[in-house]
């Protein structure tokens, strides 16, 4: 067993966050015009460690979030992307990944998102997924008022119980190890279809309804979890590739499925996955 | 050497097209609500002899499609991929494809589109590609007025002329044989990113120059044939992987550059594939 602190939102929450979730959405809002400005725009682009590309818009969405909740909640942490960790031993800390999908942002391509989570004691409590190409959104939180919302209407995941009749997302193969891909081919060979591409709009999907299953290695921290509160709310299940609880330390592969019976189909498949 | 009539369009037109450009948009509108009523609702899904699906949807904008055509233009012929061929020897054929991207569509994915184009003598002169749920739209046509427009506006494939510095997209690995997934494999390790996903949309994306190369195969005639149009008149160009203009009995291999010298490096690396 791990002994870092779980974040699953699998647990009773003793608040409603409703008005962090307004305040998150008028974020969203106000960021939108900020990344959209620099879609399909020539950038620099520049390398980071890891070689993912990251643009003027990461930089210029992220410093506008943080400036936004240092003035509304000054007490709060920030985790971000791009400019690290502020106050990360607050009671809430705000996880922020700017730009989710960026090779999908300097292609060109529409499904990249901004992903908000807010962390009580190091649980996420709420989720936004926003898309602001397409003017979408998920949202999920815990708590009187909770559920997840997908433009604003409630949303949950498909009742589809059995993998024959699924449809599983991954971003890319190109995500996956040599045996994390094995891990894949033998749960989406099982599945009606396998698709790929997404990042975290595949997520929202699966949050409507519209698909059953996303797995996926190499997610960062910043990623699920703002995934976790949406799909957690909208009916769904979310954990590593053991089934574990997802937790600050996890390794970035992700199991999320509509619901518990597709969930342990998949990892009945999936075995013991090491490198 | 190919006996079939190429149905390249890089040949002058003898005539402007605007008159049948305005005519297919106003169609393309008048059917977006149709394919738009049937997105992200459950479906009855019908599997065809090659195991794609296929849709209301489908049929409905098709059977609107035809109607239109039929009314406005009786002499003409249309190829239909639900419905199939009416007057194929007409000097002008309308070639549609209701819903490309089924399975974005039953999916919930939103890059989805139709697909018309205009055939002359069996040469595409007019290409459509329409995707309802963003309300994107690429037009390229052949003559006086000719050019290619997204959303209206004028737009001219990437001048990005070194491999190592192109994105090539493909729909997804699994469209591929073995061989011809080692093909896309020299010619994707030889760029900088590969991405998977996009049906339609990626040849859009290649004509608005956020992208340099799509590479595909199990393409179909009613696919390429308005695919081309918009490529060539946005300045890039498409052909099958031996370098050949398509043609109708051409084998769905598809290669489209934004410019002539990525199109030989990525000939070059394909080599001779035959199965």
């Amino acid at each position: 067993m791990s002994h870092h602190r779980a974040v699953s939102t699998g647990f009773a929450a003793h608040a409603a966050y409703a008005e962090y979730a307004a305040f998150a959405e008028a974020m969203a809002d106000a960021v939108r015009p900020l990344s959209l400005g620099w879609f399909r725009r020539r950038l620099d682009i520049e390398a980071k460690a890891d070689e993912s590309p990251v643009t003027i818009a990461d930089r210029e969405v992220e410093t506008a979030l943080r400036a936004r909740i240092m003035q509304t909640y000054p007490a709060h942490g920030i985790w971000g992307e791009e400019f690290g960790k502020t106050r990360p031993d607050a009671e809430f800390v705000w996880s922020v990944d700017p730009i989710d999908g960026t090779r999908s942002f300097i292609t060109g391509h529409p499904l990249w998102g901004t992903l908000l989570a807010l962390l009580r004691n190091g649980r996420p409590v709420l989720g936004v997924i926003d898309i602001p190409a397409t003017g979408e959104r998920w949202v999920g939180m815990q708590g009187d008022g909770g559920g997840a919302r997908f433009n604003g209407a409630p949303c949950a995941t498909s009742p589809v119980a059995a993998l024959a009749d699924a449809t599983v997302y991954a971003t890319s193969p190109d995500i996956f190890s040599e045996t994390e891909f094995a891990a894949f081919g033998r749960v989406s060979a099982a599945t009606r279809h396998r698709r790929y591409g997404g990042d975290c709009y595949a997520y929202g999907l699966l949050a409507s309804g519209h698909v059953e299953l996303v797995m996926e290695a190499g997610l960062q921290t910043y990623d699920y979890l703002a995934l976790a509160p949406v799909i957690e709310a909208a009916g769904g299940i979310i954990t590593d590739w053991d089934g574990q609880p997802l937790t600050l330390a996890s390794q970035g592969r992700v199991l999320a499925a509509a619901n518990p019976a597709l969930h342990r189909q998949a990892l009945a498949l999936i075995g013991r996955v090491t490198v």
